[in-house]
């Protein structure tokens, strides 16, 4: 994946939903509005829109649960989906047990 | 529930209706547009989106008011379901007696 | 009553239509569109969402005009309706006479 | 007519359209759209809702021109119609001759 | 024309179509969107509604070009047609050749 | 075209979109919700609204591209046809060859 | 493509859907609501709408990922289609392998 998301973006690959990651994070149906899983593939550098930078909350195959109201899908590579969002759209990391 | 929220979002557990906690909070009817009530039971950090910290209103373990508008349903763990949402969307600390 | 308002959110309890306050202020009509009047019964911090403060201009036992579009119903104790919104909802404080 | 009002609202008192006041105001028209005319009963501090203060720019007996569309009616003392507002959509005074 | 127009709001009197002006400003077409054409009769003080004060940019006689969605129209006087925007909706001041 | 725009507004004389100007700018085609070709024939000072003063970035004879949802058509003078529109609205300037 | 686009503005040739560039970017597919992939052909100075300057964060020849609701197409040249963006809503840039 050789997109570089800028300002605040972030690049995520969708976890199936039948899936399960190796730590044993189960993932949650995804029927409706509910959000969906991720793992981070590519973080902007925080600059703002107008210039402010701000540090990025998330990293590099961080688990995440993002909305996905916020989010726009992509293909690249080998036909691969990708999502793309600002950071302010992942709503929280799940943690390695 | 391995997931820590970010910035200034809390995930909650929805206290079931016919529900009464230990301390004896009675749970409102919740027909229609009305407010619900749950446990906190994880709290991001306080940073908002442009970088800024503000200190967070609740702690786990506070039942809380909060408006149903301004949150998402994820299942977790052993398919259990939980509320994330920002602070601004949680109404009010139930005190126990 | 025991939840505690967050941020600068106010509790109230509706005054039906019908009643007379002990001071004698009339209930106004509550047909359509107009506000409603209410006796204060908590109010929060005056925190912001951001973190600054500002001062709360209701106090409890206040009777109050509010407009009803900001406000939400819940029900407490035994079953009683409260009324939650913001202080910037409160139209007017009705003064005793 | 006891209410205060709180932060940047006005109360005001609508005159009848078929009204001409003692100084000779001509009452407009008010179909449809139009801005209507009222008397001013009650001013609040000026705080604004985030605790700023800004001085009020209309006075007690003010025959004031306001727009409907930010304007809230409700019953009083004998049943009589007031409108609350906030003082920016108070659009003009009207010049005693 | 007694109003006295509050902030930095302009009352305008409308140029009817047909007319010309003793300067020759020729009148636009009228139709649909179109702005529309006026000359200011009083002009507010520029307080903003946060209380900033900012400079008006017109005078009373400017004929102006107007914006007619930010307008209010009301009679005033002998039941004659005014205008009442903010300075902002006045897009530009005919020069007299 | 004797219109003095205010603020940060420009007014535009509208290309047709047969011709091509001396320097051979290419007229695009205007289908839709495309942006327009126009010549600059005026220009504000660059007040904002609030009274800040900003650089104006186009000149009198500039060809601008123009969004036209932005802009208001009115005519003047001779029946011409002109745009307003605020300086914002204007997408880039064509660089003549 | 003579345009220079003003602001914080940026000229795109958006890249046909067949097409592989030299190092070999495979281009996405393009159904729906997805973002779509170009060649930055011109850049704005970074001036924003305030006068305040922002740096640009894309520069000619980066191959891009935009977001097309933001986006306005227009013919140049020889009938060329070109888009026309805010740089905010260029989402990334595919790094040259």
């Amino acid at each position: 994946m050789n997109l570089k998301p800028l300002f605040d973006r972030v690049v995520l690959k969708p976890i199936v939903k039948e899936n399960k990651t190796k730590s044993g994070i189960l993932i949650p149906d995804t029927v409706g509005d509910e959000p969906l899983v991720a793992e981070v593939v590519a973080v902007g550098t925080g600059d703002d829109f107008e210039g402010k930078k701000q540090e990025m909350s998330v990293k590099v195959k961080n688990k995440v649960l993002y909305n996905k109201y916020g989010a726009m899908t992509f293909k690249c590579d080998n036909n691969e989906e990708y999502v793309i969002l600002r950071q302010s759209d992942i709503l929280g990391i799940f943690e390695e047990e």
